[in-house]
């Protein structure tokens, strides 16, 4: 059965073939994601304590003119693809090509880059879409005096409730500058991560249920191998970016205000919260795999044991009748009038006994 | 059997449905436990060398006419629910709105934040409960020049051997300052870490006798994933209260007087202590698994040796009677007169050969 | 079976031949690789703004002539194995024998050497050749004040794209120094390594799916320790290159201008981004092992409840039927006119009560 | 079989009484150790260059009169539980209510503490007595200018070479201070750890000796976690222990002269390479149960092989036989004069054929 | 079978006897090693750029005339059980008795102690006997402003190269300090760490192809274990040496010349690479346990099959031949003239049927 294998005579794993090697120009501004279809969008959020403005454009011009106000601007760009937009905006605010190369950079890792003008952070938007698939938006930002853009690769966001506190006047927000709508958007995001946890968690306790249920038939170990991936995705999203807010709480930079300290340091907290569980649920589904080892070994046990039990009573059972079953001319017991209920009888011990041994070696 | 899954198509996984996202303002005071009907009570303690006053009230006004006093004083709040009673005091003391936040946050992680005039130090208190389930309660507490206020979810702590102590001027604590009593609950809590320990290692030594135990019947994997669940959130309230601690010792606050900090050394040194015995049964838990997975081997392994005996045996023996059982016309060993009886003492011989086989096997 | 073993009496590995042991006088240059009869050469590009110049030759003094110009010069040499022609190389440019031995020593992990007139670094090419095994490719490079050399165990490499951006003036390298040419060849290294890295991803994947294939057959450990060892290789090559491109970032020479830094910083995060994957494509892989673990047993439970099952329905009805084949005089069911029948519903009886046994059990 | 468990409802783990809470106020010295019922004993020796003086006394005040002499004095205090003793030294020698605490708390983990006027050091004395039982004593020292006072919970203990050393005046330590009678002590401790490890390592060749040989049949799961709780101990004493030895050897304080620092670095050194062959027994011992599931699953193996065979051999022989068994009015084979003896021939076939098939596929 | 234990009743890990403890006074200069009928042998290589000259002798004081001489001496002594000898030449060379302690203390790991005139090394040479047992033999070395001295415990060591090197003038050693003859003594004991890791490669290798091999039937627990054993024991000499020429890298002393330090940090980087082998081979050979795992279970799976295949064939066609066995007065069947040849015709069916249904479950 099964082919042999010449002994380290190459691999079976079929040719693969060789990805394209696309080593541009450092700079060069390409969107690296899949949303390629995406018509951008602008959205220009204004504000002070006493005004509020929302302007929504297709334009990313439109945002230019709000430059000189006064107040703050919350520029909220969705749609990637169109690098051209994003290098007209590059260059209006003086922005380092390998930013603008970042902006659409969809694997760019999380993190920080300081520049005397303005600050850029690289994150990730995390989410389960309706069909239980994890998905991982590309998302920066740059906050710079009295400005905030962000860049997304599609519609739809966290920072719904932060928009709701804008408009309305809740909270802190329109009493505060850029860096504290900097600190606002960056929260939405962490506490959206507690969120995706918490999706994970559930996910972990249902495979659980299913290996702590007699029934289970289903082979799980594509579940726990998803699982795997999840969390492995959701760290490389969160470690990272502990690590900017980390450096955020410790910058010494005019563009934060020292009253924001305490809110970053609050953030900070948080996503410590989100690192430790990542770590904590990672642990618990590289266990889910030696669970069902275990759970597979129980089961296989106790198919043996069915086994066992009925071979090791009627195989001697047969063996007796078989006895009886020969044709020697002479078997003096055949002639015994009752023999055939002296033999039952027999049986019937043997069958007693060995229930009763199974029964001490607790395998019944 | 087991239905084929399709490869690479999509998870088992039922649809989870998503958590609601509450990114409220930072700073909103939201209880988010589960005591959501306790009713608050207040529990003053002011004291000095020479003073003992106790008043137990439900009106957290109570505390404040104690301000002004010269002794210390002690404010233990039972019941977070209650939040606007919360912000009442937090706009008294002057504490900031984060902090407030986290007094209800019962997710909150141990920490410790400094502020000039208090030290705000979040911890958990953990016991097992009367149904054996592990309990962790959210904790802090606020310590100001000469008061310390201590927050809880509900009545029943572990600083009754402290308030007799307080009652009835035993030990140091009289004599002392607001941070002696700070380190005296923080004393008591980790003191109480030990019998948690002790009884997580009662626990373990107790699934460790069911294993070596060779009568085991049941699946015990499910109750080492809750053992594993449990020493993990332990592991949780433990390891950042322990970098609570080191920081406290190396503290440079007015707040805190030199000769305390003997004491706070002797708490860090317990509280590593606690640590040390957290990884090491944390080691234990995960090695059960894998003792678990032996012993379930160890028993295939005997069942399998009963039926490949009784088999081995009984099916050459069933041969041998099934040969005599034919009906050739010309057999003639079937005419020997003793042929019936030859033919057991063959079998005799081949039983008792099997059997001296698997006993210099050792398989029996 | 199996011939046993002497307990603790020598191992059954038979006799490994000793390695030979080169202790050669350091700075010895003698090339160590397996490439032995690669004629060497030597493409120079000689370049400005506005000036490209190529020249290809076999003989490494062509280079020496561009030396006095002053423009940047790129000398590539292809083929270590001439050392005679490394050393001349060396002694005009004056470098240390110990590089002129690590030029030609490919075994010699990624690093970086700064001296007062050149930095030196070393780094490893890796690829999937057409046979897809896994190439590791030993390349230096030194970096002087206006000339980059780089060091090639053989033909074919990375740097096609950069070629042409050299000859065609594309992007920002005509414009800028040795430095930015310097940084330039490790970019397209480490884009590189993105590629091996996806090509790695693709045979992992490819043997995910044969796991989750019900109809595996293939022992699949071979190709499982085959990926373990590319990942090993891997991880070695980009590890220490990270350390350096680190060093590289921090560095304080006027060898490197300001306005470089932050492309080199650009590159740590990409070499970060790299050593992340291999980290977790690593874990992937050491999980493989044990989930084809749980496949195996997943299939050996399915060949037992197969087995369990005929034997168990079988084996008693053919216990039933030797009964009635015994010889005995008496035995008064085999004079009863519809005994025959009565078996036969009696055998049903028992098969579909053991079928439906097994189906209960979900063993069916 | 095997009683179900309800899904996620509760553990099965039976109530287990909570440990009583122990919050006594710091500083209490109450003794937590086992040897509750040893009579205090006192030995003093009072040595310099020129003289050796030893007294023996059930009296701790006898202790105090050697306070004043020029000379270094030793003072072994064997029997902790007599706690008013401990308080009346303390007092004598004016140390702090948490060293008292700490001398007879037997949980106490190793550790220094610098008071001015003394060094006070925790450590364990490590042994196995006679039944092989692991031995864990509590030891603690004070050291001052001309003093060293040793707190033991027991008598015996691993300083007969040294006691030999100070009455024959070998060695340095006669010509030496209190510093090095400290450094002494201590040394004979570590040297003591090595002949712990010595013993662990023969245990766990035994247990190794017990795998390789194939006739093991007990069940060493218990052994090998009996080994794991002993190198968890040995670890827990000698890990602080390091870190305490590593202190003291940078340590400024007057109380250790400069030529002594040799002697400390010396012995950091010997605890060192303890504390790395603990490091590598727990892997060892760890690495033990997968050796011996190996060893499990190889002798199934064998197992299964001798069933196979057996059970492959003799069921299409007994099916042979059954066809020939049958009543059929017509079967032709029958009635030939030799087809008993063809039929046996047939079945000697099929027997070789099948040891035949056996044998090339190594199973026999 | 197999004995029961007493529930948490002692071990069966029979008496060990207790190793003897040796405290005795620290610098007593006592031989640990096996190697105690070795005769000393003192080999003396004095030389300058012009000079060399060589002296063999047994005798130690020979070495000590040339102490005066102007040139480099290097003094090799070739066993350590002499103890005698070494404290002379300890007393000479004015070496702390803890250094002459260290010298013969073959269990010292490796280490760099600075003395103001001198600095002392310990390390391990390293190499596979003929029987291809490892080998680990301690060695130290003293060096000085212009000798430097070699204690090894017996002839045969990895220096030869060098001593040609000496004496024929070849490389840079003859015209070097006494710190550039260290460092090749170093050079050398590195570049035999590299052949070394070469030949547990080899061996790695080889287990590996028992692993893939189908045929394998020895257990290669054991093997394996050796492997384990023998990396550890590797590791062990790699890791502190590798600490020690940090160290020297960066040490500051005059001993030791600003042009050496390259040469130093050469050796460095050979030695870090060694380390970082020795990481990936342990990997790999833990790894070794659980391919050896899944390859048993493999075996077993085919085991299992064969089994069931013959079993589930063979069963059920038997107990058809058991029904026409029977001896009821009716069974029509029984009458009918080709019953028997239908009743073949079926029992091929059921055979080819149930060959059919493995087929397609991929069994065969
Ligand atoms: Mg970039
Ligand atoms: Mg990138
Ligand atoms: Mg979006
Ligand atoms: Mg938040
Ligand atoms: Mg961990
Ligand atoms: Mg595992
Ligand atoms: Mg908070
Ligand atoms: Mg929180
Ligand atoms: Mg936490
Ligand atoms: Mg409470
Ligand atoms: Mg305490
Ligand atoms: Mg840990
Ligand atoms: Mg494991
Ligand atoms: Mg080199
Ligand atoms: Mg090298
Ligand atoms: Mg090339
Ligand atoms: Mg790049
Ligand atoms: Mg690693
Ligand atoms: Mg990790
Ligand atoms: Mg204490
Ligand atoms: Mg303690
Ligand atoms: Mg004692
Ligand atoms: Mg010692
Ligand atoms: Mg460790
Ligand atoms: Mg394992
Ligand atoms: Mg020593
Ligand atoms: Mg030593
Ligand atoms: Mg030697
Ligand atoms: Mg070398
Ligand atoms: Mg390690
Ligand atoms: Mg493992």
């Amino acid at each position: 059965m099964a082919t042999k294998k010449n002994k380290r005579r190459g691999i079976k794993i079929p040719h693969i073939k060789k990805p394209i090697i696309h080593n541009e120009a450092p700079g060069t501004v390409t969107y690296t994601g899949k949303k390629e279809n995406v018509a951008t969008k602008v959205e220009i959020i204004d504000y002070s304590k006493d005004r509020y403005h929302r302007v929504d454009s297709e334009n990313i011009e439109d945002a230019f003119s709000f430059e000189s106000s006064e107040h703050i601007t919350w520029i909220n760009i969705n749609g990637l693809n169109n690098t051209k937009e994003i290098e007209r905006l590059g260059e209006y605010y003086n922005l380092h090509p390998l930013i603008q190369e970042d902006i659409v950079s969809t694997n760019q890792r999380p993190k920080m880059d300081e520049y005397p003008e303005y600050l850029y952070i690289v994150f990730k938007m995390l989410h389960y879409n309706e069909n239980g698939d994890f998905i991982n938006e590309h998302v920066s930002m740059v906050m710079g005096k009295d400005y905030v853009t962000t860049f997304q690769e599609a519609d739809g966001d966290v920072w719904d409730g932060l928009r709701d506190r804008l408009e309305n006047a809740k909270g802190r927000v329109r009493n505060a500058g850029a860096d504290y709508l900097m600190f606002a958007l960056l929260d939405a995001i962490v506490d959206n991560y507690f969120s995706v946890i918490e999706t994970l968690s559930s996910k972990i306790e249902f495979i659980e249920d299913q290996l702590f249920d007699d029934d289970i038939e289903e082979d799980i170990t594509q579940d726990i191998q998803i699982l795997k991936k999840e969390i492995l995705r959701i760290r490389r999203a969160v470690v990272p970016l502990r690590e900017v807010i980390n450096r955020l709480e410790k910058i010494d930079s005019d563009l934060i205000e020292s009253k924001t300290q305490n809110y970053i340091r609050d953030l900070y907290d948080h996503i410590i919260q989100v690192s430790e569980s990542v770590d904590i649920y990672r642990e618990m589904i590289w266990g889910l795999m030696d669970m069902y080892m275990t759970t597979i070994s129980n089961k296989m046990n106790e198919v043996m044991k069915v086994l066992t039990i009925m071979a090791s009573i009627f195989i001697p059972l047969t063996f007796m009748a078989g006895i009886y079953g020969m044709n020697f001319e002479y078997i003096p017991e055949l002639q015994f009038k009752y023999g055939y209920f002296v033999l039952w009888g027999a049986m019937i011990l043997v069958f007693f006994g060995l229930l009763y041994y199974f029964k001490r070696k607790k395998w019944l």
